[in-house]
């Protein structure tokens, strides 16, 4: 045993090296390292408690969820003040999307802390973007809501994001389907399936994409080439988790 | 002219009356009194401005909406520490379903601030959860998350729900929705169409739910019982939603 292994520096407790890797992704230190353990790790690595309970971060994900949801809610009424909420509701898909998500998880470096089992490769892309979800809980729980929300304002969207980008992409989700069934030779339908009378908005038509046999997208709006975009945007993310998963 | 036309007490101006309103449902007078008027402007009673922008509650229930998802996850959350989150988003659904919503709309007396257009027939029982979601948003812009959420929890939820009895409450949808369709005489079906593996869990089962050609809810579960029931639960708010717009 040389010198070197007494001297030289001790290895870090995991603890310290997660609440290292939160302080330079964010500019803090955790004050509950264990939250933050918990969020990055995935089913596939479940630890199954006395009682049945599955010890992982799914719990944190549907809280992180619905904080990043109100956060990203708020943060879009104040920056358009004169958009309606079809508009305000379409540009919040877009930003927590799962794609968005994973890119943004990569961007920040989480895939090197994230903590999977080997059946974690079946949950395909997904994984990437539950723990984003999963550590915007856990911050909400260290730290309170309007830490939270500064947060994943200034060193998330304002970091990562071109939010004036990502409103002007306008995605042809209808193109997309199209091309993806024509290279795969399955058979693609936008059926109207109701319209009903809706006072002064005029009709209101419901289209559902169907795939083969199944219904991979279904949308309501006021007019067809909307409802068909929305019901494609829902195959699209449908069919890329597939595919990532396979 | 009679004497007490002179001395008797002033007629208030609609801003007065509502923020006492607001101080008898919930017990704090307003800062922003303008903002909780707009709460209760439902669509059909909206001013088109100068740039074609509808003056309604419309953005405000886009912005409650999120803001009470993330109220209720966080108090589902704590509440029940050794529950999935399949069971935690169960539960946060039966919360703010339209239905509840509609009930603790009234329970609050909310129904005699809304301000809806003879248009306001059309929308049915949705217009009391817009205006119960669009308050939230507008409690949530004046006084804040951290109030807000302590609104819900003790003068909403702790006051006019009774949550155990909403957990224990097993409504089986499935049943309903087949009694419905006997008594319409219209054809049900539940389709399977798709079920692919998923790891340790075992197949994950996507259920559609056809009433005559319309498909009216579309679940997935690692069990076809409960995700007929999910799909079932779907279609009977749409169809509770359609028969209360009638």
């Amino acid at each position: 045993m040389g010198l070197f292994s007494f001297f030289g520096p001790k290895r870090k407790a995991p603890e310290q090296t997660l609440s290292e890797a939160i302080r330079n992704i964010f500019g803090y230190h955790p004050r509950n390292v264990s939250i933050y353990k918990l969020a990055f790790k995935h089913k596939s690595a479940a630890v199954t408690i006395n009682n049945g309970f599955r010890h992982c971060n799914e719990r944190l994900e549907y809280l992180g969820d619905a904080v990043l949801g109100s956060v990203v809610a708020d943060f879009l009424f104040k920056k358009f003040p004169f958009k309606d909420e079809g508009f305000l509701t379409e540009m919040r898909s877009r930003i927590v999307s799962r794609s968005n998500l994973n890119m943004l998880s990569r961007k920040m470096g989480l895939d090197h802390l994230v903590e999977a089992g080997k059946d974690g490769n079946n949950a395909g892309s997904s994984i990437m973007g539950d723990a984003f979800e999963a550590l915007i809980g856990a911050i909400y729980l260290d730290k309170g809501y309007a830490f939270t929300k500064n947060l994943i304002v200034r060193k998330i969207i304002q970091t990562h994001l071109d939010v004036d980008e990502l409103m002007m992409r306008d995605i042809n989700f209808k193109s997309k389907i199209i091309e993806w069934t024509q290279k795969e030779k399955k058979e693609v339908s936008f059926n109207l399936v109701d319209e009903s009378e809706n006072g002064k908005k005029g009709k209101l038509y419901t289209i559902e994409l169907v795939v083969e046999d199944d219904v991979l997208g279904r949308a309501q709006d006021y007019s067809i080439k909307k409802a068909e975009q929305s019901a494609s945007r829902q195959a699209w993310e449908h069919i890329s988790q597939q595919e990532a998963g396979q």
